[in-house]
């Protein structure tokens, strides 16, 4: 039994931005030389979440529009009221709901991944800043 | 310290259909005959998920109502627009705001539920159809 | 590789009443003298969740607000409705959709948090009660 723990830094632009890093957490399986276990995805982020989706444009498009509607962007929030020059209440709010990590069994050294499954980094901040993830890889 | 990988297949209704899955998970720690760790209960699809509730029957019947209120089916869903034959936007964004996985930990071969906890799999789905999951046990 | 299981119980009052249990959770790594693992916080209730938040209090106010708006307390909830005298049937589903656990991971003996990333316990629930959660170290 073993640990690896990997850092994972990423460019995001904010506004529901989503970016795909089923690629590295795969990477992060294969270069521990683990076969079976799981796979620790976090975000070190309250306003940022690590999510499992079917990775296509109208799934992008409508995890945007359902956001908006249940946790809008609103100058009341009292984290935008209490703290001037804040303007994010909404983006915790999403990433404290949406969660920081994830955790994924893997076996004979591949992800257990479904066919349609895969890992991304969602950003629900007001603006583009760089978010480091850490994928930690634990098993035998 | 071991890890154990049991897959576990059911047939589901879909439209929030609840199955209880909790002595699976109980008998998968049995069998491991590990002592101490945790259980990783994981369904490899977009448009289910694991949870955790107090399992009666008005529990299922709220469960239902709440997610028709924040995530209605709606043909405007740009995943059903934008893929010719699709209906399950909704599906697709209650799964994954639920999440794919839960972990549990286990302490002198017994999972540390609590009294009124039971672990279930929901399928938001619009049709019927078999559900992978996996059960992953690791501990010592 | 090793584990260690950490009980550890709170008086909540219930109403979305928050706890920062942060220092619980990095004192039972440091006790564990283990230097890399995960650590699993656990709440053993269906009506209390673990989150990670920016803990600040708007943030807390906001917390409340935007539960009350998604999931509002209400008789008509089949859960309060069907078994005599509970009125809590907001608080499971509250509970279930914002999860029972959090999976964080560690390294060098700290855990790996961002600056703004505190972990704690919430109340969903009508009353003040005591609440039970595990904390298990697992990890070398």
């Amino acid at each position: 039994m073993a640990v690896r723990t990997i850092p994972l830094t990423i460019r995001m632009a904010g506004g529901t931005d989503i970016e795909n890093i089923t690629q590295s957490v795969a990477e992060a399986v294969t270069a521990s030389s683990l076969q079976d276990g799981i796979v620790t995805v976090f975000v070190k982020h309250t306003t940022a979440s690590i999510m499992i989706i079917e990775d296509e444009p109208g799934i992008r498009a409508d995890t945007r529009t359902f956001w908006d509607r249940i946790i809008p962007p609103d100058s009341h929030w009292q984290h935008n009221t209490l703290n001037p020059g804040e303007d994010n209440g909404h983006s915790h709010l999403r990433g404290q709901l949406q969660g920081p990590s994830l955790t994924i069994p893997f076996a004979a050294g591949t992800l257990l991944l479904g066919t349609w499954q895969q890992v991304v980094l969602v950003d629900f901040d007001t603006r583009s800043r760089m978010r480091e993830c850490i994928v930690q890889v634990l098993g035998e």
